[in-house]
């Protein structure tokens, strides 16, 4: 993946009204006016917090009449999700191999 | 947690340098001149990047002697992974839903 669309993800998630958004959104689809509902600011702020979640790929929505439909994507959502799995993962091997080290030390 | 504390995390991990920090770190413990080897800046930035990720709570140092030396905070790595996933789970858990009923609506 590129190191931009992380950047991008994780900048989306970095903020508090965008996270009630996605949490929202975690419950199913929803209209702007849905998602704006919980927050307390204009139209026009919430367009552009949905516009940072689509640019960051964690969010789409599609427009039919004049309606417009947010959803989530989880496979984006995954990518956030994995970077820091991994991470935490590599640690947590390291410690496992420090016990071993010590372990048979011991012996 | 504090809706803060995730601000910090995730927009201490918006930042390809940052995120080579901690990757470094997953492999364990670094000095700052360790962690600087493959950035491509100045120390004095290496060190701003060290005090967000500080900060945010993700990693932490301790100077002894001349020496600081970082380390990966895992319980702060597993929060802001937490996050992500519960929202992941809660979108699963809605498909899984509407996948049962459309099937017990074909019987």
């Amino acid at each position: 993946m590129l190191n931009h669309q992380l950047d991008r993800m994780y900048a989306a998630l970095a903020d508090g009204s965008r996270r009630t958004m996605v949490d929202r959104l975690s419950r199913g689809p929803a209209t702007v006016k849905q998602l704006a509902e919980p927050l307390t600011m204009s139209l026009p702020a919430v367009l552009q917090h949905l516009r940072v979640l689509e640019e960051s790929g964690l969010v789409r929505s599609e427009k039919v009449g004049r309606v417009r439909t947010c959803r989530l994507e989880p496979a984006a959502l995954q990518q956030a999700e994995q970077w820091i799995a991994d991470r935490r993962a590599g640690w947590t091997a390291r410690l496992d191999r420090l016990e071993a080290f010590l372990e048979e030390d011991e012996q």
